[in-house]
């Protein structure tokens, strides 16, 4: 299996994330991705390569023009009136409020941002392009014949939804891909999301499509990120009602209610009968991660992996989340290595 | 006149504030009170007096009762969690999600808050019920047959919705004052907003209601605070259609625009022919205002306070923003004096 990884994801590295009231050690770092690389290398998964560049259309086919020229301009305008230090909103849209664009930097992060994790820095929009790169690249290795790829994406994409950003995230590659193996001929295309986290900017963006089925195993949002969305009874609205399961688990959950929950995916994906299969692709319900409260063993990845590499799919798998940083590689590398060995 | 204060003012209270993405000195602090409380005292503008203690009906009046219990009990349950820190948000809800309640203090004060200028403290529901609980003693005196009052409430209260906290503000004190007014056997009240900063709290309670006519006079929301409302096409809805007139104005503004608008909200008011009158009193737009861009000068405060006594209406003066701490004592002075004098 090929990797697609680009070095440009060290330029959102930031040193502190604001949690819970303070200023903490920012948990989404480079380092992540270079261990998850050295893992791969060391593993001897395959070949790494570079992403081929492309334009924005595939961006712009699932995500807001409007949100899309904010990412790519507000650090200049900010840098501009604020000087250059990371972009954090202050101020947000009340509720029963319109989108009507402002002419100030903060105001504009404000109609965008839906938490403090994700600062815009000089370099976030090339650092977003580029895992969009990496994804895309994966995805057309799998158009081109490949049965499977990893696109080692940094920052991660699965909480950008179709006009707001937040959770480390700006823009969402496992949805542009997924886009793309549409426009690509698919007829239909699964997105599984095994992060600790419900992927709602996935959901958010294929909400109302059919042809997209979105589901997601991921801690009960009335204990955890994102809290405002992933619970059980959204299930898709319009044409796409019934094409979105979310599947949360209490904080505590081990393999045997993950690997439970994990089948109930699974039998939805072999019931949609996709023509492709992207993997969100965290690693948080790994034990030891630092922010997250699932009971994963190294071990449970593997299966994992095995199980998705059974459905017999042409399979992309993304990178989003993982924090326990010493084994992230690891366990990233236990699911693809199953999905292999499957 | 009488001015109604309460020293438990002094329980919000924060050094800096989280701006344009850093720390800096807070801009609404105890000593604006103080400020205000001594030149009513220098000007002899009349007793000062101790509220009394109102129970919660007539905040529940306006806001959302699952809104007012987050702002009683916020402060235990994050303390609980995170410890005795300044409750800032950190996460909110994206759009398109619902508000469902969660387990995890942070994560509910991101669902109430607007922005990240109004921590919740220990104290901040004692001293935000005792603002409240001086703009209800100023309405009884009216109510009892005092043309006019003065509540010198601290924290300010106009950006607090129906349902969202924000800054500076908590419970809408003039809001909270209007309803009881009406309560009390008012048939249509007004408010007058002259802050420098649009009343969106007020606007959002009253929006559908033709019975409390909402004004204010502020700064054009596509280039200030609250920024995502306070347009001029805002005209109410529903029952409130027309009982909603929002009269922003550019940067640089000076007392011949700002007084033209004023004529134009007198003149609504006439015609509304309301029985009491609030005004949210804010010297935001005082020339030297440091978060400021409008440049009326202390004389003009006397002019607006005179063209308000001319309505001939029974009048609560209800504080607000201002702070440019040095003048801002003369400035509300100012305006109770033309008022007095008119």
């Amino acid at each position: 299996m090929k990797t697609v990884f680009s070095e440009l994801h060290a330029l959102q590295q930031v040193d502190t994330e604001f949690y819970r009231g303070k200023w903490v050690d920012a948990f989404e770092i480079p380092r992540r991705a270079e261990l998850v690389l050295d893992a791969v290398r060391r593993a001897d998964l395959g070949p790494v390569i570079e992403p081929e560049h492309f334009d924005l259309a595939p961006v712009l086919a699932v995500h807001d023009p409007a949100f899309v020229r904010f990412l790519e301009t507000i650090w200049d305008d900010w840098a501009k009136e604020v000087g250059e230090i990371p972009a954090y909103p202050n101020i947000w849209p009340p509720r029963r409020t319109r989108m009507i664009p402002t002419v100030r930097p903060g105001a504009e992060l404000g109609r965008y941002a839906v938490d403090m994790s994700s600062p815009i820095l000089k370099g976030t929009w090339q650092a977003a392009r580029a895992a969009v790169d990496c994804a895309l690249t994966g995805a057309s290795l799998i158009e081109a014949g490949e049965s499977a790829a990893f696109a080692l994406c940094r920052p991660p994409g699965h909480h950008a939804g179709r006009d707001y950003f937040g959770g480390y995230c700006f823009l969402n590659n496992a949805a542009i891909a997924a886009q793309w193996f549409r426009d690509a001929g698919a007829d239909r295309v699964a997105v599984l999301d095994v992060d600790y986290h419900h992927g709602n900017g996935t959901q958010d963006i294929f909400y109302d499509r059919g042809d997209v089925l979105t589901v997601s195993i991921h801690a009960d949002p009335v204990q955890d990120y994102p809290y405002y969305i992933g619970f059980a009874d959204e299930t898709g609205a319009g044409e796409g009602l019934g094409a979105n399961l979310n599947l949360p688990l209490p904080w505590g959950s081990d393999f045997v209610s993950w690997g439970s929950a994990m089948d109930q995916a699974l039998s939805r994906i072999r019931a949609f009968a996709p023509d492709r299969l992207v993997v969100s692709l965290g690693v948080d319900a790994f034990e030891g991660d630092p922010i997250s409260r699932f009971r994963l063993q190294g071990a449970d990845f593997t299966e994992i992996g095995r199980r998705i590499g059974r459905l017999g799919l042409p399979t992309l798998f993304v990178l989003e989340g993982g924090y326990a940083v010493a084994a992230i590689g690891d366990n990233v590398v236990n699911v693809l290595q199953g999905f292999q060995a499957a």
